[in-house]
């Protein structure tokens, strides 16, 4: 519905652009949300984006701004004059400014800088410091900050004249003269006490801060722990820096669920949007693992490669490869999958591994079993009766007995070297299920050819 | 850090709990942030449960209650007075109440809803009538309601009288008197508003809403977008019945990440934490997809029994089977995760599909091409060089050619198949790469052995 709503709007507005009907351009864009524009405006042609730009109402301008793709941003600031560019970035939360101008190319951001002022000049340098990850390079720096000593009432004062520039007035930071956080006072409490109660007296002591190192996707987690609008980020001295308010913690949420993902399905973390990916990046970001995993392949080659003179006189049996290759890759990856998601949703940790191996070990049996069972009726039922394929029940025996070995053995692996790389310090995603297959299927041949030549005497 | 903290917190309230030194434990809890006491409950016995829950201050004990999982909810409404559970469930918003009762046995409903008055019970009622993933069934319903012939001042006071028992105060919603939605008011703009000023004269009209039966999912990609705090949720005559705050929108969002990384691993979802979940539950979400893809390579088996034959006289073909199939089940789930990604963040749809195939296609060449040619000099150098597996030039030739058909088929397969699958409202997320793998390896041995039958006449 939505989408059909933006196509019929697009029509209208080329109509009008090829019209040169910009008054009536005007009134329909300043009656849109600023956040249904950008999506507009990629489809258009690269002038009309300059040109559509220019008619937005001032007060809309940043906020469409902000909200838009970087090659869009980038064609606009490079069409701005300088007195626009002021206006634009003068709007914007020093947040925002400063995710720009990481995605900006030189020259553009010496020109950004130069019409920053030099307070600002100075706030955005400090920012842009702070590691990728962190939580300092997420914050904002624009809130509002009250003294202990100060009434209700001097806080309403403070807020109405300081307010408007700020990103959240909801959760106001209670500081010292030395700028140490002492507590946090919610407009809510401001609203419902006596104005001539002292923020002292109504504020929240030993309120959850954030270390401006601290990593960014720990941040996020702790919003969705206790539900607040804003954490305070403070610096090695206990001195408030800054605050990181709860839509910049859904990006990094959204972000990490993305780069997960990524990251069990053997891809290379990106942070741009499909569509707007180059094929030399997509290829770039895919082809690392798949050669990886391509070249320890050759394990199960060599494996199969011994037992070439066993497999010659027993060619049935080669027959079964896939589906215990295939069986364990997913058994481990279920595995696997469920204790990555676990660890970065923090409902486990290294404390339980024996829990998990205990769990994992009982319903592995308990899925090899099944899959064994439904196995040796298939195999007599369908591959013999049906298509007459001649496989002799001991066959059939070590083709489930392996089942069931692999199936286990894969879901152990699947739980624990995820729970491994995590305490010695790797991403635990890595170890998802194209690295557990390689390693499984390794291990399935091992047993299948160890049962074969043991139990058949081949 | 943290969860050392929390583990020296355990020991010492063990060592109250054991000294009976309630009076030293009701201050160490009252000190103690509210979301962070369930965590350390969940380590108690059961009795010590409930002992330390009545040692809560009043006002903090519905905000850890709300906060625990459902099994302890339950010791804990079992062994309530109907005095207690009131004293519990009258702080509770209702949006929690209901999703408590939603866990909880049927007895136990029986009471929550007796101690309830009928106004509360009513609203329970209708809000468990939404179904489970709609927008309704995760609204509140405590709300602030403005009218828009009200001053600014006026607000205030409504605000005051009425917003201690309101989950957000920040955003007030404007209704005429038929309870229509007409506009929103931010306690921003209020805030900074003439106190004179009517509500109609500095609301926001035309604000973003949803329909009770909308998609949860639909809706928390809003607070995604729009960076919301709280959106209203209307029923089919426009009247405001319930809104939904940021802090429920973020659950969905990781929900749904969980899910869709779930169904990727072939695992049926869950929407219990791991630890929490019983080996038959377990057991039973993983063994439907195991079973399903197990049989389907029943497919693959026959493939390679049909060429048993030609096998049995080039037993070294069948060394490089593995990696075929595993090469193709990565690059096939590189696409399939990344377009299934993509369409649950609305980065790409069905409108999109040329462009995606177009550009999967080009990427599947280049990294077919490079893993033909790692494939081939690995081959020469290792298989040959080294372990001296004799394969010759037209062998090793099909290998590579294969591999290129192989990942370029994958990578359609892949970006194809959840695209469809949610055009014919399937849910894309199953078509990963358990799925693809599955698919792919059978193409992946019928180019194989044809291209070996027909370039090397066995």
């Amino acid at each position: 519905m939505e989408e059909k709503a933006l196509a019929s709007d697009l029509d209208v507005i080329n109509e009008l652009v090829a019209g040169k009907k910009y008054r009536e351009l005007r009134e329909l864009l300043a009656d849109m949300h600023p956040q249904d524009i950008p999506e507009l405006m990629e489809q258009l042609d690269k002038k009309d984006i300059v040109l559509l730009f220019r008619l937005l109402p001032k007060e809309m301008a940043s906020e469409v701004f902000v909200e838009m793709d970087s090659d869009e941003q980038k064609i606009l600031v490079e069409a701005f004059t300088e007195h626009e560019l002021k206006e634009v970035f003068d709007e914007l939360y020093l947040d925002d400014t400063v995710d720009i101008i990481e995605e900006m190319p030189a020259n553009v951001v010496k020109r950004i800088l130069k019409i920053s002022d030099p307070e600002t000049r100075k706030l955005i340098n400090e920012v842009l410091k702070y590691p990728d990850d962190s939580a300092g390079s997420i914050m904002t720096v624009e809130y509002v900050r009250l003294q202990p000593e100060m009434t209700v009432s001097d806080a309403f004062t403070q807020i109405r004249r300081v307010g408007i520039d700020k990103e959240t007035i909801y959760t106001c930071y209670v500081t010292n003269r030395d700028k140490t956080l002492v507590g946090i006072v919610t407009a809510k409490d401001l609203m419902l006490s006596d104005t001539d109660k002292t923020i002292g007296e109504i504020m929240e002591e030993e309120p959850i801060y954030v270390d401006t190192l601290d990593d960014k996707e720990d941040v996020a987690a702790l919003f969705n722990k206790y539900n607040y609008l804003a954490i305070p980020v403070v610096d090695k001295e206990k001195r408030l820096v800054g605050i990181v308010t709860v839509d910049d913690a859904i990006d990094v949420m959204q972000e990490e669920a993305t780069e997960d993902i990524e990251k069990m399905a053997a891809i290379m973390p990106t942070d741009k949007p499909y569509l707007k990916t180059g094929i030399f990046e997509t290829w770039r970001k895919r082809i690392p693992w798949l050669l990886l995993l391509m070249v320890s392949a050759t394990v199960t080659g060599n494996i199969i490669s011994s037992f070439e003179t066993a497999l010659a006189s027993s060619v049935v049996l080669t027959a079964f490869i896939p589906m215990l290759m295939d069986t364990g890759g997913n058994a481990g990856g279920q595995a696997s999958v469920t204790i990555i998601r676990a660890l970065s949703l923090g409902d486990v940790s290294f404390k339980n591994i024996f829990t998990v191996i205990w769990k994992e070990i009982r319903v592995a049996v308990m899925c090899g079993v099944s899959l064994a069972v439904a196995n040796f009726v298939k195999i007599l039922l369908v591959d013999n009766a049906l298509f007459g394929h001649g496989v002799t029940v001991a066959q059939a025996l070590v083709v489930c007995i392996t089942l069931v070995a692999t199936v286990t053995i894969a879901k152990l692996v699947g739980c624990t070297l995820p729970m491994l790389a995590k305490k010695i310090g790797f991403d635990p995603a890595v170890m998802a299920s194209p690295f557990i297959t390689t390693i499984v299927d390794a291990i399935s041949l091992l047993i299948y050819f160890g049962f074969a030549t043991t139990l058949l005497g081949i």
